[in-house]
């Protein structure tokens, strides 16, 4: 959607046409249920849509019914004819169109916009391509419900989503992007590999974790956990629970209630489920008197914290209620800023390389002076001063980043990371958040290398986000056929035949004892069936045995890509797959 | 509190003697106190208590003025003097007594029992001692707030907690016995090693884990991940939250909602923190058709459960409203039962001997049968069938157990292990229970070999019990000092001099390369002082670095007893600590 920055000629031109279609897929509509009441149809990222109130449901066949009633109108190369007229002579043309007579009514000018292609009249500040011949390739590709104007209690529209190229070599390549897209959905693949459910009697947005998911999600906090052990950081644990009190100290409630699950009223105190770990770290702070020699504490936990999204708005394991946070909190001194900012940045793109994740961008998330003592904590000074400490932590370090004003936290700016996915979806990873007001609030203090107390500066962060969210990457990023040190089962061992099972259970004591995650297939059935299966399942490493195995302690191993290795000593197979889990290198 | 088996005559002559205590306590209160108002005055385990309704609150040097007041009554030598009197009578005598007037309205005799030593008289129905002499060996050791028949609407009275022995020697090993266990108290431990906190505005029952807290927990559930992998588990993981549905399903509501926090309502749903872990668990076993060579399918989770607990039932980690339960469930046929029951068992006991815990007791919980349909599921013919799996696998195994009518859970037998703590409190570590009406309720189900459906057995398991009582009782099991394996902090470096700062750091970054939790101490001081620090944080290893160290690559190790064993080499010592960490050996 960045259509509002960097419109070259090009693009414009592009979505021009692309508006155009949409014009011409109503008058397509139109042909084919002549009651039809008409909303509105923009060009969107992609393609375009229109909103349309019909006598009845959409059917596929409704879809190649339009697409040909449409392709008529192109080939027929109509001019697209601007024309002003009156808002009276305009509420006359649409009598027949209550959404588009609403639209009138709100427009401030006196004369309104109008185009036309063959006799068909669209209420439109266009603009639009000179003729209908100029749409050289589009599909329309869905059907979806849409409220009017976006808002629950109008009535619900049928929202045709169509997507249009300069040329079908262009379109056919977006096409062959969605179909990926579609196969790598992490809700399909979490379904199919068996890595999270959702349940009716548990509630919307609360996954379970299957086994293999808890195997990834383990694999996961092992990382954190050495990683962080590496870094300095301390762990902690904090209950899922608390009284109101803590929220009203750190001054979440009342402004980030309706983000809350609601409160439970135990022996008339108010309690909630934590929406976040900050407090309670601050709290263990806080729990003894500290000095500059304990600075920078690093106080890490992988806290699940619940908040309360709409259900229209929760999505797979992208937006959940419910969420395992990678989170940490360093205290340190002013002093100790822009080293600790720098290693949080740093352990970022140690993660980043490991999961190979190559397109992301840096954004600081600076304050809007007219905000402070609204959006912002009241203290303009410390907002500048933090700002550029940022800045410069980043510049210092050549860390590309970007700035937008206005869209800090409410105690302090940020970088945000933002990734695009494989499939082209962006979105916000994980956030390295400055803050001063927590300190002030909780009344933070360590005693300096003068004697004097001081407040301390909090860094907040999550570099591996939450695992929802990170293994919902994930399944995405690898399509489901993840690194061996992350995949849920590693090896499957495939015997050939009966005779050949108990090589097999041999081996597969050897790969437990190693804590290698392995399974094995001794059920009836050709081992050709047998490694479908396991290609289905997406198991690195599929070992065959038979007789010349059996007798040479020997396997033939096979990948999921198809390679195979025939005749490994069986040591040597096993120092290779111990080390690419060890290193986390390999298939 | 035992008194009520295995009494002996001896029992019951101490008992007797104990109770007389309690009287010449209750007469020597009175006349220091001459307006005292008394309320009852029984003998307990290892001594006495009197309850008192004073003028004023008793400060330490009033007990050793009742002391020496109880002292002369006892050189006296006074008769106890049994006498029966009508109520109307005893009212007379005890007119200026209401506790005791309301006593005597609810008995429901003719005539009342009282018993007087001297001019001291008291509502009781003995039986007593002798006389005053008979009283060898006691000390009043503490004054604790009681209400009135432990009810909170009634007035709080002041309670004189006494203990008493037949002998001096028996008495001194009492208190002896009553100085360790407060020396190694959890409570006092926890606050002294920094291992959890309670905090006012989170709530009470839901501690906060300090980094040292957190070190333990995460090598416990390393220790469990690590076992249950090699004994077949696999692991899972589930919400906090759900909604009140799953708990319908499950039965736990309304019956079990005493013990929950109470609902949270969002979008007119109830939802709850949940008690247990198992109705998701059953969720993810009925995921998928399940058939016989899925089974036993092992479910592993360590999960945080939150349960309602009475403020005054509350007691440090032992007794806390948020519970992390190394928590299983078992799902398998009846052939599979006795293997999976007995797996267990030798779980915990393989536990058992890592923590040295010699004293416990496994306890067989059965139903009774005029329960059934009430507080017990009602199937007569599983209960016998089930209780009988479980006594076979236990002797044929040789595993010591005694059985307990109507104790069992609503869905099954248990096994409950009883453990004793160096403190000589017993208390339920752990459950292993079996369940043949979860799996009825959710339908779960798998396909045996004939094809057939099937309900499997569950089996609950928790034998490291939840992290809050595990480490409750490891602090006062230990005294803090925790083995190397398990220990916050595992070594501590400790240079004699500035100068050899740097061969301290470089051994630091060897030992967390290692991943062995190290400290140092640079600070100014000698290092007689940071030793004495060290021990008192009970760290297994203190390594001192001089001159003599540094020239030779040596360490001097000194212990937390005091042991100390000078140049050692430091790759010597090196493999020496890795090895006791990874055996789980050493001090």
């Amino acid at each position: 959607m960045n259509n509002e920055i960097n419109v070259t000629e090009k693009d414009l031109e592009l979505e021009k046409m692309r508006h155009s279609a949409a014009h011409v897929m109503a008058e397509a509509v139109l042909s084919i249920f002549p009651d039809a009441k008409f909303g509105i149809g923009p060009a969107i990222e992609n393609g375009f849509y229109y909103d349309f109130d019909l006598p009845r449901t959409l059917t596929p066949d409704d879809l190649s019914f339009i697409t040909d009633k449409m392709n008529a109108v192109i080939s027929m190369n109509l001019p697209f004819l601007h024309e002003e007229m009156t808002k009276e002579a305009a509420c006359k043309l649409f009598s027949a169109q209550p959404y588009k007579l609403e639209l009138i009514k709100d427009i401030e000018d006196e004369k309104v916009s109008i185009y036309r292609q063959g006799n068909f009249a669209d209420l439109c500040r266009g603009p639009h391509v000179d003729s209908t011949g100029k749409i050289k390739a589009f599909k329309l590709v869905t059907v979806a419900g849409a409220y009017w104007r976006g808002d629950e209690n109008n009535p619900m529209l049928q929202r045709i989503y169509g997507v249009a190229f300069n040329t079908q070599e262009e379109l056919q390549q977006h096409l062959a992007q969605l179909e990926e897209a579609k196969k790598r959905d992490h809700r399909k693949l979490g379904k199919e590999l068996e890595i999270f459910i959702f349940d009716d009697e548990i509630g919307q947005g609360l996954p379970l974790w299957l086994p293999n998911g808890a195997a990834m999600i383990e694999e996961i906090e092992k990382l954190a956990v050495e990683t962080e052990f590496r870094h300095g950081y301390v762990r902690v644990r904090t209950p899922h629970v608390s009284k109101e009190d803590l929220f009203k100290h750190s001054g979440h409630l009342p402004y980030y209630a309706d983000s809350m699950y609601p409160p439970m009223d135990l022996e008339g105190v108010r309690y909630y489920v934590k929406p976040m770990n900050c407090p309670m770290h601050h709290k263990i702070f806080s729990s003894k008197p500290r000095s500059y020699r304990d600075l920078p504490l690093r106080l890490a936990e992988y806290g699940t914290c619940y908040r309360y999204e709409k259900s229209g708005e929760l999505f797979g394991l992208m937006r959940v209620r419910s969420m395992q946070m990678n989170d940490a909190h360093i205290y340190c001194s002013e002093k100790q800023f822009e080293q600790e900012f720098t290693d949080v940045i740093k352990l970022y793109l140690e993660y980043f390389k490991l999961f190979k994740i190559t397109e992301y961008s840096m954004r600081l998330s600076t304050h809007d002076p007219a905000g402070l003592g609204k959006k912002y904590v009241n203290n303009a000074e410390l907002w500048l001063k933090t700002e550029d400490m940022v800045r410069k932590a980043m510049e210092h370090n050549n860390i590309p980043y970007y700035e937008v004003a206005n869209e800090a936290a409410f105690y302090g700016p940020k970088i945000d990371v933002q990734v695009k996915s494989v499939i082209g979806k962006e979105f916000t990873l994980a956030t390295n958040q400055v803050d001063f007001a927590q300190s002030e609030r909780f009344e933070l203090e360590f005693t300096n290398e003068s004697g004097q107390k001081e407040r301390p500066l909090i860094i907040h962060r999550a570099p591996l986000s939450t695992h929802e969210r990170l293994i919902g990457f994930l399944l995405e990023q690898y399509a489901g056929a993840f690194p061996v040190w992350l995949s849920p089962v590693q090896v499957v061992i495939l015997p050939i035949a009966d005779r050949h099972q108990e090589y097999a259970m041999k081996l597969e004591s050897v790969f437990k004892s190693r804590n290698i995650r392995v399974e094995s297939n001794y059920q009836q059935g050709t081992v050709n069936n047998k490694i479908r299966l396991a290609q289905a399942k997406k198991i690195p490493y599929m070992v065959i045995v038979g007789d010349k195995e059996v007798a040479n302690n020997t396997v033939s191993v096979r990948l999921r890509d198809g390679e195979q290795k025939n005749d490994l000593l069986f040591a040597d197979f096993l120092e290779l797959i111990t080390k690419a889990i060890e290193e986390k290198t390999g298939n």
